[in-house]
């Protein structure tokens, strides 16, 4: 159970700010499904909305890496971070904008791989290489 | 300064166990350059050889995801695990792989979003939706 | 399920070393309810012991820090480390001590936005100023 | 080292967008000083100036929660993320905002407090009293 | 629910490779009885093979460190991780080769400190001691 | 640089009460060396007494496992939990207590394949078998 009340659609239907924000939801994702995510953050409205425009400028909206690769990205970090709800949510994601089963299995060859290399790596203490040390 | 000791080149050349592996590195790298992972798993030949052909087979090896999105998602779970030495060296071998400065800036607002919601979703403890438990 | 045996109160009864701190929690908090927390300690009554000194010690005795904010502190460290339970039960707390629904709302934002910029930070692997290293 | 660039005042005088955000920052801060986080965030205009109104709207502008509470809550994050960074940086801003050597000794009680009860906790796997699951 | 499906006994005899991956198992726990990892990493047949490979010979096979030791060291991972499956998992596991409730009572005092110390010395960011600066 | 002033031994002896917990870490570990953690600790003397004597309780005080095993499980978690100071202070104790290579080579594989499988069964969010289901 939540720590916080989700909003019901008849309770969103009944404040302003609150239903603008599900309104570009459901216009924006074409469908009329709005997951509780945004039934939790809907107590606090300003946060509603700047965490829905962040997500949508950064998550839908056409940018330099392309829709399925944010989905994988997003994917890692919330597996990474024990997310549950993250990962369900955007293993769904992933797979509506077409992962298939193969990139599937690659993906968690490579969360796991990292995981292990990240422990092996910290355990040890490896000091970074001067030739990495070259930035942008 | 690492826990273990970081093996030279020297050190190499007399153990045929983990000559072996660096010479796989080398070739398959094509380059001179082994950074210091494998120097400190040196110390330990099995886990060395088992560790490179593990990484080889999952991020060398032609996969159902392309080589750049591997090393994306490579260095989101290093990040969000927090290894300094993995985020240095996958940012690295992500450049050398193509990833331009736009693709870096999208990365990092993705990184940092899933990070923010991954933590408001803990914190609201916000149940999984029925929609999203539909697996594979 | 536990991987531990929840002690009944009939059980506690039994030993009066466990006994002895069920009866001052109960007497600390003026309530005949003690969490399960307590009850998984309970199979080992020094353990037991100690973690409710110390706890009574930081959270409960006057200290330099209020109690509502030793309470947003804790629900901080438990929401990052993603303890359900912990998150749980120290959100009831703060709520019990006070906490409104708009003092939630800025604690939600601002954990959220700390957990995106130490995300930020550490994929930037961005150096300390000089200005922050003076110490107390 | 970062593995972004760091930008210099003179680099930030000859990007308009970039300038804005600095010009607020020190107009906000009333201070001339602006850290490497926003030097390295200078990279990705719309994502700093993102980021920048973010967190004033939430660690500067009056909220429901007091500025030196609203420190601690973020230094307890970044701890408890591991954040070097973050932590130096919080740490700073919750001594000028007057945090005490005794609220700091305080507040480090909680916060190994905290991560000792988080961790025996998740290892016991204690289920939620249902005395917990009333939420808003 | 799993992001995956898990395998039945009946798909697992109609699959050769994942057949002799679960035979080797049963073969080397002396049990029929093969848990849901398996049967979710039955998707890949090549990391599942990859994976069993490197958990026998880490974990079965006789090494330098004794077996119920092997396990502690996994379960105090898995528990700092917060892997829920994998506390039980092993936790049982620990169960079978002999860990006795006082061991276990230890155990949880152990990881307990563990988790407060390093919170503790990271909140503070403790610089590391010249003396422990000697590598094996 | 440490957020906290480190205590000199000068300053040690100018205060009884932290005094007292130095003397006791010198006698108990027969060395004139303390390592900075107690040194930061200094700055509030009852968590100094506190962490020190519940330290002497679980890891010098002879108790269910060994004193190696015990340096072991801390490695493990202080390992997971990135804590770089405690990782080269525990791995330099077990090293004390006798640790050999080959032990800390079993190690790293143990700590690197917990992390691994420990990110693919949160990424799979695969169910507790109910086999595993059954408390102390």
């Amino acid at each position: 159970m939540a720590t916080v009340r989700l909003w019901s659609d008849a309770e969103v239907e009944g404040d302003p700010a609150v239903k603008a924000v599900f309104d570009d939801i459901r216009r924006t994702r074409k469908s009329d499904f709005v997951n509780n995510f945004w039934r939790g953050l809907a107590n606090d409205p300003a946060q509603l909305k700047r965490t829905w425009e962040s997500l949508k400028a950064i998550m839908v909206e056409p940018g330099a890496i392309d829709p399925l690769t944010c989905e994988l990205i997003y994917m890692a970090v919330s597996a990474t971070n024990n997310c549950s709800y993250c990962i369900h949510s955007h293993t769904a994601a992933a797979r509506q904008k077409g992962m298939t089963e193969a990139q599937y299995g690659h993906f968690l060859q490579i969360v796991g791989m990292a995981a292990q290399t990240n422990a092996l790596v910290t355990t040890m203490q490896i000091p970074v290489d001067e030739a990495f040390q070259v930035n942008g």
